[in-house]
């Protein structure tokens, strides 16, 4: 089994009813909803309201794979959540990061850069799979539409991809890195651009079998439980 | 000085008419031609239908950087002068395959892959910059247009570029990695999607701007006289 | 279940005695053994000598992942054969290369490149496992000594891996990246160096787990059955 | 004309005499000192107990390759100036971090990751060339030696590197890549490993020419004044 936690800010939810109406039970529960319907992984979800954002020490450790969405709120995370989500993907946890979680504190420290890239609300994409033998892209047409999603542009400030498995082409002109791999020590990361709040991106099945596709190739091979620079110095060596 | 070697079949130039209207001189005399106006750079053009194509041993030698254009003549390339480009560039020889190029048999060949993929013609094309710090980016805007210019598609299969400096946009629907670096051996290789033969792309000065910087991009650092498994067995080792 | 396919030229065990005293039934015997006790795995074999070396289309068609041994008679393995292999590579099956299989047409094909080396026989070798958390490292140590192996020394004339999982430390000076993987078209390839034919290298517990692993690895994803580069030309777009 | 400044903490120079025997004018004075002698860079030193640690907002604009060298001041460093590094390394400026700056808050921020290593004082190194025909490898030999150097051994704990330059072997029996190079945003940083404060590295002149060939690598393509999501949200988009 394949612990999943689902987190979201769940800030636009209470803010806006255009938001409520196309996911109810939040984009957390929505994502939640639609993961449990694989029997080998089992969900819960966390709000940046809880206590710890509800990424308590327990919960971290009892995690396999994290998927992050937020937005509005990127700068009420607490650094030390932050840390501690940072720590756990080096040592081995997955982490799948959504549309706007790209200027999350999370990302952008694992990425080393300021992740920035260009956008346009309200537009067409058509997502193209580019690496068709990846297992994310395992069941995934070569393109499929979603006829409304928020443009995100090159240039894209990330390190160069590990894997570039999806591709998104706008209407209005622009072209985007939208789906990227990256192992940061024992974890893996992907990054998947669709997504924006206002639209059913989570509700169509190509984007919902991808994130299902992603949880499976970002469970850790191996956990460790510390970091550092050991010193055998009291050994001449293994020679 | 970097000594240039511009390739071409010659063949499309010598049946069509409306070929020989947008390059009067061919298109290796019209990328010859503004690649002279580079101080640093002396340039010199081959043919399929020359003497072993125009590429002895001798010529290959005297080559820092081989740029080439081929389309329906892939098959007439002898085995022999594909050998010989091989071991050059993975001697240290820069390479810069042009658009239909990709199903030539040197690409193939280093690439180790087939190089497929989708076309259509007649479409227009937006080349993004995405990652405007690269030498071959230098001097050229985020984005710029050809009004006319073959789709190529993804899946590009590739394998997975050591750089991908730009991406292609085509107004039809696709996506495409337009621009791609890699290393093999010693040489380094450039592959450039746009220029088909009834477009003036390398009329285009963005386009010029590019493969000018290629070829300083793709210079040799160093060129070895041999390849070869060397034994040194006659050693203990060098402890 | 994952069908493999150990093959082997299958040469220096009739030459030689003190091969067949290592591997009694063969190198190819001897990793089918080990394989056999993976529940997940199903194997056969095949060599140079059967009828199309064993890889006729029925075989290959079945195989999910190949894993290929030869050193003498590389010429000897018959073009035909070999594009069968690489075709059937890009189109989604794993292949594991081992140790003087670098010098395989098969490799060398895929890679582009020459696949040369240094080499000294009879040195002293500890893998250092790099990338503790990719699936091929599962359960290997962070180093484990193999008391007499060839030494293959860089620099290793292959493209930029996808990933270095182990590198080796020879006990005469040299180092070398001993575990490599790329992605061809569909298809995974695994490289791993140690396995020379007079040592006792595939009895060795980590190296069989190493291998067993990468079987797991290369399993295909998807399979297609055309290669190819279509032209939507009729249609006017997606657009 | 490429200006670079060497930049080192300056603490075991005034602790140790050891360390002012191997380096009277420090660290960053025999950098600095070797780099003069290319008449294409000039130089200049900065170090941690200079007002802003040497690295004013004006210094940092007019450097186009920063050299770090720290070790047991890198929680000196402030994490205002950290930040004015990190931004100018991804607007274009150039970033070569020596030896034990590896767990330097500037590169861990860069990576992503914690740079976690082994660490062994007192070893004989000998540094292997793995990529002969990359320009930081311009002139060097295939191999070379350093009789006294601080073993640094795998895992090293950062991504995937764009390019593996050098591989180290280590007498006592570790192995380690060496030189590795990353682009980050515009910027372009070389990690090199060798260079202990009570071992005569930077005397060494495969060393000196490694350094002063990186600088040279390193030099921005191009400088950007600003990073940041630009919506260019008033636009249909640019069709």
């Amino acid at each position: 089994m394949i612990k999943v936690t689902v987190w979201n800010e769940n800030l636009h939810e209470k803010e806006s009813q255009e938001v409520r109406t196309v996911y109810p039970d939040g984009i957390h529960g929505c994502i939640a909803g639609f993961l449990k319907d694989d029997p080998e992984i089992v969900v819960r979800t966390a709000t940046l309201d809880m206590p710890e954002h509800g990424l308590t020490k327990e919960v971290i450790d009892d995690t396999d794979v994290l998927i992050w969405w937020g937005h509005m709120g990127h700068h009420l995370v607490s650094d030390e959540i932050v840390e501690r989500v940072y720590e756990a993907v080096l040592k081995g946890m997955g982490l799948i990061v959504l549309h706007s979680g790209h200027k999350s504190k999370i990302l952008m420290k694992l990425m080393g850069t300021t992740c920035d890239l260009k956008w346009r609300d309200g537009d067409r994409e058509r997502v193209w799979t580019v690496l068709p033998g990846h297992p994310i892209a395992k069941g995934v047409p070569e393109h499929f539409e979603l006829n409304v999603e928020e443009m995100y542009g090159e240039p894209f400030l990330v390190p160069n991809p590990d894997e570039v498995v999806f591709m998104g082409w706008f209407r209005g002109g622009e072209v985007f890195r939208s789906g990227l791999c990256y192992r940061r020590g024992l974890g893996r990361i992907f990054y998947f651009q669709p997504g924006h709040e206002t639209n059913p991106t989570y509700h169509n099945p190509w984007v919902r079998l991808i994130i299902r596709n992603a949880v499976h190739w970002a469970e850790p091979v191996k956990r460790i439980s510390e970091l550092g620079c050991p010193n055998p110095a009291s050994l001449e060596g293994l020679e």
